[in-house]
């Protein structure tokens, strides 16, 4: 064991330089994917587990990628074990909400270049409320993942290529000046990632003028396009702290339809559960909170590097999405330094006077302050479909279970 | 005189609406402009008494222009009145720092749909400190404004017309979203130009593809390309504002070699006189506070409509730039609420819970209050070129002048 495991962790966290290198189909790049095989959020369930928005999302890729032509051809599948289900993070993914992946979904490919690990995330739908990754399924959903799949896809992938890749450290550094954090606010790093772009696809432009029009209008109207990226930048960040023996330090937070867990450094492959999380949300007109329902999620990951509610400071204008003031938001992100290792190194926030975001989160701090981590989430409602937004605590009882198994080690 | 002249100025002030709708030669789209004139920031002055960086941008422009052949040249046809000197505002223009138009000069030129005025700015020359505007003249800084003026600004141009025209106020109003203040920082909005020109630059490319690249290399490089637009459309917004009878808010805030002035609404073209403005600047490396030089200066007509040091809470990222800490940038701005009319009712402030920005400096209220508008500003060194950026306060003389001018009307 290193002196300071966690301190060692911290270290990875702030050194990983993530890296995206390509955009290609799952089932071509992610290790171990096959054919028969469907990702979905959270610790590991067994398929007759899986329930309400979460279990129709991955009844909906069964059918979207061909597996089965019904649903009740899907379930039975499923419910024989001709369709397998895994959990993302088992694959080096990572899943917003419902994260189902199948074999033919486009999947960015983010190399984290220090360490040799690579993290994957798959594209965002769109802006529209009800999308596959909130349990919804329909001809429309299914239009809207092959325009992606087939016209924006293929183009960034091919601008990535052209460009030798895209640095993603930079743009999420300065992303955090320009008011994202990252998680729930992409608006600026959206920007600069098609800023980064730019050359290669007007390149492409001058081969084809048309063929750009679909990425071009994905760019310019999805504020959250880049949060697939910080995702997948997250993902190889956290794996690249995992594995350390002896360290309390958070390398994945996820949702999943029966509750919290999370994963820690020095602990492996297990996960530690919990309950759901509590909510504060803003849910979109026409709305109520006894709607929430709980499908999926681990674009936590970002909170897990010190982004997202650990960089709440840096958002004032997230208010408007998911609600709440600027100064709980101030708060909230300044409560965070009291459960983590340390403060960024290159993730910083202007209204903390360049102060490093809170990174590195200790279960051990967690369970001896009482402070839950804060994180920014999307909301899903019983019906499928996203219905607001809001911020989300994560359970105690999954840090209380992962200190004691430290201490039992 | 209306019941309420300055909330009639006021609503005037947020009820404007700038459109980007050309960019030409100042000598063809400026009324009034001619062969002879060079344009420079501040009040009226003789020529003789130009004096420093300011008296060097003019003797530049004279060269850059043709209008004289050398230093000596220019100086004796300024002194025979063959090239003729005049204040930026008097043409609908507004100066960065020394401020220098020329005929050939291409200009901004954005339409106050409302209120019909127009109001006219001319291109950011670079990040280079050695600048025209900031009273150098060689052969570096006369390419730089040949490659501005021949191979930028034509395809902004060309984009601007092929999208019919830019909106500004949108792109401003995101702007304050995205850590801007739209004074002393662009970096959004230079990216939200950028994208709203996209479709365009994509289909320039599409016919001559190598013809975009001194644009978006400009416009990925220069984070305060979108100042001159700011300018521009501050201007026109100021302008729509002027001439309300018996109103004591200001309309334009100036900078000249011999001091500050400002113009009020009801007090027709006169300028209002005072001693040069207090800085707290932060200053390049290598460059000491004893070399700070007043050359001129109009960009403040940012503050004049609601932007700049008015909008400070929007953009803590400015510190890098200018000094200071984010709570003295909120304290400062919070205390411009003492001294406007109102709260813009576009232009909000999303770390103030979205609270409009003050605006419509009222002379009466400055006078009572003794609190001083507050100015984001580049700093200029004795030598020419720019050393550095700060906090100015315009000096209280303007504002007690300007006060009993008004008593007396």
């Amino acid at each position: 064991m290193t002196a300071d495991p966690d301190r060692a962790a911290f270290d990875r966290l702030c050194g990983s330089d993530p890296v995206l290198t390509d955009i290609r189909p799952a089932g071509e790049v992610v290790p171990g994917f096959t054919r028969d095989l469907i990702l979905t959020s959270g610790a590991p369930l067994p398929w007759e587990r899986y329930v309400g928005g979460q279990r129709e999302a991955i009844l909906g890729a069964a059918q979207f990628e061909g597996l089965a032509a019904t649903r009740d051809d899907a379930e039975a599948k499923l419910a024989a074990g001709e369709i397998r289900v895994a959990p993302c993070h088992a694959y080096g993914c990572v899943g917003s909400v419902a994260g189902v992946y199948t074999a033919s979904m486009p999947v960015f490919v983010v190399e984290n270049r220090p360490f040799g690990n690579v993290g994957f995330c798959n594209f965002y739908e769109g802006d529209a409320p009800r999308r596959l990754n909130y349990g919804c399924w329909d001809d429309i959903v299914r239009e809207r993942l092959e325009h992606v799949h087939e016209r924006v896809a293929p183009v960034v992938a091919d601008a990535v290529r052209r460009s030798g890749g895209i640095e993603l450290k930079p743009i999420m550094r300065r992303a955090l000046n320009l008011g994202d954090e990252l998680h729930s606010r992409n608006t600026a790093a959206t920007m600069l990632f098609e800023r980064a772009l730019l050359p290669a696809l007007l390149d492409i432009a001058a081969e084809d003028r048309r063929r750009v029009d679909a990425t071009v209008d994905m760019l310019a109207s999805s504020d959250y396009f880049f949060l697939r990226l910080s995702m997948a930048a997250a993902k190889a960040i956290a794996d690249g702290a995992h594995g350390i023996d002896g360290s309390a330090v958070v390398t994945a937070l996820v949702i999943g339809c029966e509750g919290f867990a999370i994963r820690v450094s020095g602990l492996g492959d297990r996960w530690f559960t919990g309950p759901h999380a509590d909510v504060e949300a803003k849910l979109f007109d026409g709305h109520t909170a006894d709607e929430i329902s709980w499908m999926g999620g681990e674009s936590c990951i970002t909170e897990t590097v010190g982004l997202g509610g650990f960089a709440q400071a840096a958002a004032p204008a997230l208010q408007g999405y998911q609600g709440g003031s600027a100064t709980a938001m101030v708060e909230r992100n300044l409560a965070m330094y009291d459960i983590c290792v340390g403060e960024n190194t290159t993730f910083r926030l202007p209204y903390l006077d360049y102060r490093g975001t809170p990174t590195g989160i200790d279960v051990r701090k967690v369970v001896a302050t009482g402070i839950r981590p804060v994180i920014d989430a999307g909301i899903g409602g019983r019906d499928g479909g996203q219905i607001g937004a809001g911020v989300v605590r994560a359970p105690m009882a999954c840090f209380t279970a992962a200190a004691e198994a430290l201490d039992a080690a």
